[in-house]
């Protein structure tokens, strides 16, 4: 028995409220996400349909969709090494802007963060609170980076934390499969698309579909 | 004796390095600063002189001048009290854009903040570490709500205070004079534009113009 | 008119839930409150009674009692400026306890803080989280100083703020006059001990006791 | 080629300064570390002797050693989940102290955190910058949670990251290794016990043992 049994969510379910849930789109940007951006993961581009409908149904249930950017100052002349190594999706270019195969609506919200995380000095954790949001439902780029660090800080602020495996990606398999199972152990709900839109079509409560021991 | 005189700032002098100072220009904003502006308070316009005149000398000095403006989100629809209350300085309209008084260099850099704290949930402090700053000289409209806010922020995170007294406005001189003395007793150096000109000039340390129990 | 007046709370009535209720009582430790402490403010000890009778008050509504005390650090031999001013209050000594004047009951919780916030790096925006708190009735030793910081913070996160002006201290009547106004005018409401024990006794809203434009 | 290796911290060396290096030292408490603790990973001793070795080397050569253990309210009565699930590490219990097989000198410091990361509503970032350290050594029981969630942290805060992968336990081989390339790959470097104690005495760099690609 997992000694960290105690810990884990397993057991307990989610009921998502549609204007209490935000959906959370993070680093969704041409230069992380396309063959010709300076870090272009094309396989990113698989995940926009699943995305696309998560989307579309938290919007049609009064919730709200965010996009999260990560993007960086050109007049920054930063000397310290994070600024040094960032060379990419610099803030007003092609880079920094999100990929054409996603839908933004104009009720929909941008926050521009600086980090891997989109709490890490952003209005990301204000506008949740203004809105009333307590659930978050995270998707992006890559799991095991940029999402994990996001679901970290909401798990910490004290939101419930969904992430659908179908709609964020990695460089490995591995990598996603450990991302997934630390979150479903420790930080919240992994489970897929077709559950979240059907957790809001039928008021039916989400099941993590991590399973305890079972490194996925 | 005032028994706070060991926390005060009295008698210490500060000596800033051209290369390690920012200048923070907070709210310098068309809604706040003229007579069209939803809460124009047009005193303001007379603090542009001296503030333009202590930017170029910064700037010349190598150091950095960033402009701190507080926005809100048109898409926010909020249902916390700030958010009703505010319906000024909207992003991307004329009266949260910086006034035209002031001068602004390719080199300056902008933060948007939400509160009237330049530092709560923003990238300011990012910024400052990144750019190796230690002193901040702040500026702006009202020294006794934002440029205090601010103020705080940058005294608990560790930065050297300086707050040019003809460089901030105020409703009311009770109120300029309050915010001032406690700034110069626990926060930081008050001064003036000329002195940080001069003190940028020369190398020669700044001195503290609060008299310690002569509340200005 | 005053240009601020659509910012302001004026009008504006608050409805306090003993449930929803915390005091946070700030700084109220035997170096600042005594004769024999390192900055006492013996002044301050009138102001028990008062604070006792709210405390009494908001634990037998339901709500909770926070001392927020500023403790440092003896280990740190800090080399920044703060540090090196601060030599009281040291962690573990008389000087860094809650004054005996004052009754602590076992339910209160006690935070830690190093700067002149309350929330400042400490945990205090977690337990108001946790325990469902949206109100908060702000009381301390310095109200020019810790009380505002706190309050500054408090607004910023989205707390309804409760200053009663009889249960907080000034070293000079200009001091308190002038933060009390700040406080009414763009953070909360100011009010008396007796106003907050009949609001929670009643069920009635406090009103906010600063009037626009008349500087106390 | 991973699109990835511009962020990547591969062939870069990081030269470790005793004065200014600081060890974390995460949740080594009895009830996650022993056989007798309500979540007990015994196999946590086992790094005991590892985490000792370069406790003492860092102290000797002018650095601090800091305990950061989460440790819970008992009186917070918490209403949210996170709360109900912790029923571990109180405050105040033999649970919740550090195990007696690591050596706490009198100069170490110790920050009670409340969730996974060391950072989150703690004042650890606070001692960190008056000690003026820049580099942190991160140990604990569980390299996939909370040295993990302390990593990104000071990795966004832009400490350099160091963690020797002999002192830091996981549940399983799969959630170390998958842990550890996402640090060495995006947060800091990834290496040994024997290796930091060889750069504070040698003045050699260290360097990073994940190799881009290969996940260990």
């Amino acid at each position: 028995m997992d000694p960290y049994s105690d810990r884990q969510l397993f057991g307990r379910t989610l009921k998502l409220e549609g204007a209490r849930t935000a959906v959370i789109v993070i680093d969704m940007l041409n230069d992380f996400c396309t063959n010709e951006g300076l870090l272009g993961n094309p396989a990113a581009l698989s995940l926009c349909e699943n995305q696309n409908r998560v989307m579309d149904k938290v919007r049609a249930s009064g919730g709200l969709v965010i996009f999260v950017n990560e993007q960086h100052r050109e007049m920054l002349k930063p000397q310290r090494e994070f600024g040094k190594r960032m060379t990419h999706t610099i803030e007003g270019t092609w880079g920094a802007a999100v990929i054409s195969d996603l839908t933004i609506e104009d009720a929909d919200l941008a926050v521009v963060k600086r980090r891997y995380s989109g709490f890490f000095q952003t209005d990301l954790d204000l506008i949740l609170r203004d809105r009333l949001i307590t659930s978050v439902v995270l998707m992006g780029v890559l799991a095991n980076i940029c999402v994990r660090a996001t679901a970290h800080d909401a798990f910490f602020q004290g939101y419930d934390v969904v992430v659908p495996e179908d709609c964020v990606g990695s460089m490995t398999p591995s990598e996603q499969n450990s991302t997934l199972y630390d979150i479903g152990t420790h930080f919240g709900w992994v489970t897929d698309a077709a559950a979240v839109v059907n957790a809001l079509d039928s008021g039916q409560p989400l099941t993590n579909t991590v399973i305890l021991g079972v490194h996925k």
